[in-house]
């Protein structure tokens, strides 16, 4: 295996780890992926996020508000790899069960940046969206690749 | 100068070669920043795009939509370099007048990739959105940083 694949299959690892405890909706195992430094631009709330701590009280937030994903499915990640940095970027399938018992399902773009650090791939970058439709102003929840 | 330090000066300067080309409106010099392959998720319209071809569609879109920027401010980007790999990113303070002549402005939060090859570093991969208000459903154009 080269020294490229050994990377990004450690990567993928740590991205399936993290995928388990959004699934768990286990906000302090989703936040032990993140470096202390991670700066994040989520789908929704602020223009960003600044360092672990910030992040976590969002996570937080978030699992209370939408009570945490039901579906969390990664579709093809495509990796982009050089030394000790990784980057990829994928289309998140992501949903939950609304208060009438209804799945309510949409499709985000994710790009994340891991960086090597003591040994394990953390996330120091992350950036969550759904397009604006300029017509009406509105978030695109709906939306199909 | 480090290695890092070297690359990081030739991103900086690819990426203010793509700012006066984004403010100039010129598609053409606009489109020569990016890899054949690359994979955008732009702020408006559908959530993905491959392939320079449709993504110079796209931006010739939007500049006859909009008329192009007229401010168009890259705030502090944060650099992370490893190999030929180069990801940053930034909030970017974006606008334009509209058909009042009044200056319209909002901030965008943008993740880019760029990849040296064959000499030149070129973006392989972006990410440009703005936050939804889940209140609402409407994308936050007026947040401030």
């Amino acid at each position: 295996m080269s020294d490229t694949a050994a990377q990004q299959a450690q990567i993928q690892q740590q991205l399936d780890s993290w995928v388990q405890a959004c699934l768990a909706k286990d906000v302090a195992r989703i936040i032990s992926h993140y470096a202390e430094d991670v700066v994040a631009y989520d789908a929704i709330g602020p223009l960003r996020f600044q360092g672990r701590a910030a992040y976590q009280a969002h996570w937080q937030a978030c699992m209370e508000m939408c009570g945490g994903p039901a579906q969390f499915e990664i579709h093809q990640p495509s990796f982009l790899i050089g030394g000790d940095l990784g980057t990829l970027h994928y289309l998140l399938h992501c949903g939950g069960t609304d208060d009438k018992g209804q799945m309510q399902s949409s499709w985000m773009r994710v790009t994340q940046c891991f960086r090597q650090q003591g040994g394990r791939w953390l996330i120091v970058h992350e950036h969550f969206s759904m397009p604006c439709d300029m017509a009406s102003g509105k978030t695109s929840f709906d939306l199909q690749p």
